[in-house]
């Protein structure tokens, strides 16, 4: 009995593109030997769609293209799609054959916090569904799970027992399950639950690919009823994996360093988004910085050295080892550099500014516009060229508002803006170790920080403190009072959390950013603008 | 039978001001007479507190709240807040009386479309409620619904009938309905289906104020049993309305005109913003045009002239009648102007980028540098003052991508971006109509809209056609297909939807924009950056 999971990478709404993918990597897996082949969650329109569900024509024409998959169908395929029933729109799980749709599931569990706003669009199906497919000469009876079907336990449910119960002899549960860190162990493990309480074997098919802020990892899973690991697919990218189990040996789970996961997420993050949009090359302002550093090689990764522009800006108080350093960095990557200095520019505005700030002292006002001329070289050159740019700010630097919007928070795609300033560093650290040559320059990773808007300024924040207690207040979502509890400096506690909230504003216009944690700024962060709660205020 | 409903305005998060707020209001409306006093939906947290209800302090204090406010109670009181009940969150009607919480009814219907996403905080309530409460002498049976419970038809359900079966004798809805243009029609209309069904009043209390992108409109009814109105409050600004069922005469539904409507809309938006953001005076871009007059004239009327801060930002491409009708209309308001010219930035910005531009012929590259110039300028006023920066751009432009990222389109709050061209033509004629002296000069309204950024360059659109396809194709979601269906131009129709679509990557990185129609760009409106459906390709 072979079974195919195909995880392959869809595009959202290319729905004709997506049904030939499909068909091609069905035809495929045809070719060595698969006896069942499957697709993941909503494969032929891409996930997450978001508002195009909302659209009659978009449902439609994912109909049609569904019917045209069946109807090319010979040996069975399971593939997910919309499906609408008495003006309901459902999350289906479609199982074809011998050019025909045999049966469909419609998605019980639907996840709506985070990330996620599937009660947004669907409606949820209301029992588990079993069907009995032709794998080669064996009929099996196979249970159907779409992704949130795995995590029942949150929802008080027992939907693989249930389906065990109808006398499933295989669970197939196809996925859009979108990455973060440790996400893949998590997953597994639950799994392997399932088994241990069913029986029976479980098929996890994951899709891959980036999407706007998501990536999807692949790494689809077998495990045989027995709980043995009999297939795991490749991350990050497209794969086939074709499990016999009549004749299949246990393997062990790969599970990457945490430095490599995150770094090949980014990395597929970056080149989805460009292919995706149309784009082939990139442009970033290079500082000599760690951020900046970092992106650049994730970039060039992603893109290939050819098409990554970096381009240093000097003002007046620019260091030399700053220049020195990017200029660094672009020869180690092979990438291309260019030099354009503000000077003249932000001497323009300030002389044209002279009138209005007639009397005042010279403050952050004035540090922003050096900010601000930065950004708009790297949009005029963006717009000349058509360079995407990117944005490079780390996630701490975000939560704090150390950042200047429309300055260096410019940017179609921000690379980093969900890694911590620690994680940054690792990252860094890794690069180097995993290169057969130094490619981030040591000093830009051992320097202090400093966005050298005036002289001899260095990051107002001891990043080894300031870093974990971000990351605590918002990917683990600890309250203030709960890290003083824990021995938190409570005045650093009380800045912190006032900055992250009076910082919405910035951060609602920032570039889209690419989410590998657990709570990313973004869509699945929904904190209001006006918000005077202040958890320790003492009002 | 004396009842009151407080259209009150509370800010999300501040729990122990709005607190304050509610009781006062309730001891003013004891002191009117009243014997029932009634508070909007989610009154004590303000609404949409988003992803503040996933903070289990948050909930906690709003609990804390709610018991001082039963325990300060005399006579009834019904008030919005949340209730947590088996680890599970529901949004409240609490009935308190004689210092104690006497019932609550738990919301059933959760709105999860548009700018609603109550199905990622809340449980739904299973069952309708009915509480006997002492309204002064008698004890009546009074039905508790919940805003979106009103909506009951969309749901297949009849909560009002279930009410009235279990022996309610009036129906008091608690709201926090978001304005949008023919809003209070519709709710009145549908109130009064629900009087005709049921022949019991209904009273309706809503909430007043703006959040973010959303404006509350007040406007709270109260209807007898034969479907005459007795009562209206007032619209978009805090009202207490006491209706004595004893003795009151019927009164006609007070509609204001459209044009008055939203310009008050957007008023308190702006107000609201300032106030609850802590800010106080405005500044923006005036170009002479007729989209940064509307702003100005609102911000005026919303912040007070001395507030409000026009800057007009020359460049050697603007026209003397440009400069002109700037200044007139800063005369005209009474509000602080001043000029800054952009010439001599270009310039630099055009020397610095001499080398990477070599060889190219000028195009849209140069033009945004002039936007961004005078972004820049607008912002360095904004941070050297703290003036919050007000964005000028319409939905039209911002549909059609005619605008440029970080340069005009820059801003804290964007006061008309759900108004098509033709809706901001129709309030400046409007705003002139209804004063006593011309406040928009009479040359912005009629001159042909140009962004001045090349020479002789005039809006390459004509907006009485390009306006109201667009707003056929966002507000109205018809498909681009049906439009053509209807006679429009094939062409246009697919020149407007593919820029619509392509340009999301800049609306998401927009202002927040004050939300007035069916479907604004914003919080209610989730459509993917990377997006390859295209309802027309040939493909």
């Amino acid at each position: 009995m072979k079974i195919a999971l195909c995880q392959i990478n869809p595009t959202v709404g290319a729905i004709k593109q997506n049904k030939e993918l499909i068909i091609k990597k069905y035809q495929e897996a045809i070719g060595l030997g698969a006896e069942l082949i499957v697709f993941p969650e909503l494969a032929l329109i891409g996930y997450p769609p978001q508002d195009l569900l909302l659209r009659n024509k978009f449902i439609n024409n994912a109909a049609v293209a569904l019917d045209e998959i069946a109807k090319q169908s010979t040996i069975p395929i399971i593939v997910g799609s919309t499906l609408v029933e008495n003006d309901q729109l459902y999350n289906c799980s479609y199982v074809c054959a011998n050019g025909q749709i045999i049966d469909h599931y419609k998605k019980i569990l639907l996840p709506t916090y985070d990330v996620f706003d599937e009660d947004r669009y669907f409606k949820s199906g209301d029992q588990p569904v079993t069907v009995k497919i032709a794998i080669g000469p064996k009929i099996k009876k196979i249970g159907l799970q779409i992704c949130e079907d795995l995590w029942d336990h949150t929802y008080s449910r027992n939907l693989a027992g249930q389906l065990k119960n109808a006398g499933a002899e295989l669970i197939i549960n196809i996925s859009a399950s979108p990455y973060r860190v440790d996400r893949l162990v998590d997953r597994c493990n639950l799994i392997k639950t399932k088994v241990d309480n069913t029986g029976i074997p479980f098929l996890y098919c994951n899709l891959v690919g980036a999407q706007d802020e998501l990536i999807f990892d692949g790494q689809s899973v077998v495990y045989d009823g027995k709980g043995n690991l009999l297939a795991q697919g490749n991350s990050f990218v497209e794969d086939t994996i074709i499990v016999d189990f009549d004749n299949q040996e246990p393997i062990e789970l790969n599970v990457l360093q945490r430095e490599e996961k995150i770094y090949n997420a980014l990395v597929l993050g970056v080149k989805d988004y460009f292919t995706k949009t149309g784009h082939t090359e990139a442009v970033l302002g290079l500082s000599g910085g760690i951020d900046s550093s970092l992106t650049a090689c994730i970039a060039v990764d992603a893109l290939g050295s050819h098409n990554v522009h970096g381009v240093s800006m000097p003002s007046k108080y620019s260091s030399e080892h700053s220049k020195d350093d990017a200029k660094e960095l672009a020869q180690n990557l092979g990438m291309d550099y260019q030099v354009v200095s503000i000077e003249s520019i932000v001497d323009s505005f300030e002389h044209s500014l002279k009138a209005s700030y007639n009397g005042t002292e010279p403050g952050v006002a004035e540090e922003n516009i050096q900010a601000r001329a930065r950004g708009s070289i790297i949009m005029a050159l963006s717009n000349k060229f058509n360079w995407l740019v990117l944005s490079t700010g780390n996630k701490t630097e975000l939560a704090m508002g150390y950042c200047t919007l429309y300055g260096d928070m410019n940017g179609g795609l921000s690379v980093i803006s969900d890694l911590s300033k620690t994680d940054v560093y690792a990252l860094s650290r890794w690069v180097n170790e995993n290169s057969d040559k130094e490619r981030i320059p040591l000093n830009s990773i051992d320097k202090p920080p400093s966005a050298e808007l005036k002289p001899n300024q260095i990051d107002p924040f001891d990043y080894d403190v300031v870093s974990p207690l971000v990351t605590a207040l918002v990917d683990n979502q600890k309250s203030p009072s709960q890290l003083i509890k824990e021995g938190a400096d409570p005045e650093l506690v009380e800045d912190i959390s006032r900055r992250i909230r009076i910082n919405e504003y910035k951060r609602r216009q920032a570039a889209p950013g690419l989410r590998v944690t657990s709570k990313a700024f973004g869509m699945g962060r929904r904190v209001p603008i006006v918000n005077k709660y202040d958890e320790l205020s003492h009002d």
